[in-house]
């Protein structure tokens, strides 16, 4: 068996890269070792830049995107007893975000795949990558899949950055003190639009997935387990620390799904070794403060598309080559932006009370400098796709 | 012996407190335990901010700086092997700093105030204060002034912040863990405006006092001391972190003067207490970086001389009583500024590479985006007087 870009993963990445380079006329196979309803019921992440929301319309993938999502124009800072709007409208014009399930974008892509009679297998056991350095293969259940590239949009635990000999990768990383419990709850948002909320007890996000659905996030220890929060507690403490503006109460409903997701920073450089190409949560983790993982993906399959497109079309490598240095400053941005969103708005138990004051100068700074508010929102919104 | 704001240190806050008072028709006498000569040549901070210079202009004291001082229309941050330039003329149109030396503005100061009877006494001994609670007075070398208020003017190592009883102020403090050692040469600048440098090797600052004398600054450890650093030392370790870009040569000459300076944030809280109100290093210091002492010193005094003039011409206490709240929006702005430059641009031993990449990449923000650029700009310039 052969195809020209083996990929794999079926994440957002995985099926994005194989969508576009359908369009462009070059063939992949998707190898994903979960079930298709599994990967279509991953509840991740839900804010899309407007990039990211431009190149699923642009590939034709956008339709549903476009009706059911959530165009929001603005974010609110909650702090210190009050609210304060970050206005996108204002502050960026004509560019804004749109609320949508990621998991939503994979039922599209994958739908998109299989209706172009795309080649995408689930439940695939035992990928490994061979041949990296000339003439890569892949193996899978017993089979073997010939390649002129691979592509590793396996995420963080996946087999493809592993695959690189020792010595070759540079690893940056940081931890956190504290990870955040993930809330899916059989509610009307309280709020039309995001609250980013830093209270002395901890940071809550506010966000939401339908007119009907409500997520949250609550900052909790590195350490914390789901039993340990039964939904009266996650209530008390949504409220706790919601509520914190006078006139704001939270409406409660059905907790469907919760979990604990870790916080973690983590660049992996650089991005490709041989004919191995790494993209999204394989080569890089950002905290999900910032809601930038998703889109640094689509960002990095852009450019993958781009450099692979030249390669067929042309036998140009040049893109190729360059492939994770035109990543590598996105996703440097990004991970500066989501370190700076963590730390401006979690509580960190080893700070002293000088830093706690920093802490609050800055978010009286981004609320009251049109000019702060606007690296704010130029970083959320998603900055310009050509560095 | 009596007068209406009896001023403890002839620094820039002191001085200028007592001619922006003596112009409201208030009396005051200025207590000072250094030499006239002493404080007129030490060399301190030298970059103003366009309110500072307004103010000193607006007071009659800017004929000489006016003259003299440098306006600079931006600052250079150089890293990476290249210079980028932060143009205030376009990002913070109308907007520009002024070079002069702090002890010309003292000198400039005393002047004045001698030249309108004003009462500044030099090599004062054993000042204290007295009767903060009710009618408050000051002993030095064995005589005694009675005032209505006691300005606090004689910085971190004054006399009148331990004046206040214990329990009363809350005290916010971070320390660095390098100093500067700061450099007098007598040298024409290599360039015709500030250059701030991160290197591996460390900060440097290429500054001017003049168009014959240069002001330099180095980030060395903590426990520097002046032996360790000889001049050819000095000089080669300047050429080797400011000559980082291609094609620019430091020029070299006589060194006038060295010293290490402690690179310190600390905020005392609240700035006043009964009759007694801090104004300056006094209540705040910050860390050279961002150039913001003086300028806070400057700002403290015209909210001080306002509440003053309510006080005394309608015997309002609502400004005085609103003193420190007043200042301290200002002041924790200059904090997290002057922290933020500090940690933008200096190399710290603890940083992990992932910290390291962190700072290349916000200095990679604040050199393309036009936003990020402006907010280091109007912080710079200084942020408008009323909050």
């Amino acid at each position: 068996m052969r195809t020209q870009v083996g990929i794999i993963g079926a994440g957002p990445a995985g099926l994005l890269l194989s969508h576009l380079l359908h369009l462009r006329g070059i063939s992949s196979v998707v190898l994903e070792k979960r079930s298709r309803d599994h990967v279509e019921r991953r509840v991740r992440a839900g804010v899309l830049e407007q990039g990211t929301v431009d190149t699923l319309i642009e590939a034709g993938v956008g339709e549903r995107m476009s009706r059911e999502g959530l165009p929001h124009h603005g974010i609110e800072l909650r702090y210190g007893g009050a609210g304060h709007r970050i206005a996108f409208e204002k502050l960026v014009p004509g560019r804004s975000i749109t609320v949508y399930g990621q998991q939503e974008v994979v039922k599209d892509l994958i739908a998109a795949r299989l209706s172009a009679g795309g080649d995408v297998r689930f439940e695939v056991e035992d990928v490994a990558v061979h041949g990296l350095e000339s003439e890569p293969w892949l193996t899978f259940g017993g089979e073997r899949l010939d390649c002129d590239v691979i592509a590793g949009c396996d995420g963080f635990h996946g087999v493809s950055r592993p695959a690189i000999p020792e010595g070759v990768l540079e690893v940056f990383e940081r931890e956190y003190p504290f990870a955040w419990l993930g809330i899916l709850a059989r509610v009307p948002p309280s709020s039309e639009e995001l609250i980013y909320t830093r209270t002395e007890r901890g940071f809550a996000l506010h966000s939401m997935r339908s007119p009907t659905v409500s997520r949250f996030y609550l900052q909790v220890p590195a350490d914390a387990r789901v039993e340990q929060w039964p939904d009266e507690r996650i209530w008390a403490e949504l409220k706790a620390r919601l509520e914190s503006v006078p006139g704001f109460t939270l409406a409660t409903g059905e907790i469907m799904e919760k979990g604990v997701t870790p916080m973690r920073s983590f660049v992996a450089e650089p991005m490709q070794y041989g004919r191995l190409y790494l993209a999204g949560d394989a080569a890089h983790i950002v905290p999900p403060t910032g809601a930038k993982g998703l889109n640094l993906a689509v960002a990095d399959v852009r450019v993958l598309t781009e450099a692979l497109a030249a390669y067929f079309e042309r036998g140009s490598t040049d893109l190729l080559d360059g492939y994770s240095a035109a990543c590598l400053k996105r996703v440097w941005r990004a991970q500066h932006f989501s370190w700076w969103m963590t730390t401006l708005l979690h509580t960190f138990e080893e700070d002293d009370a000088y830093g706690r004051r920093l802490q609050l100068s800055y978010l009286d700074y981004v609320t009251s400098s049109q000019t702060a508010a606007t690296t704010l929102a130029e970083n959320y919104v998603g900055l310009p796709w050509a560095p």
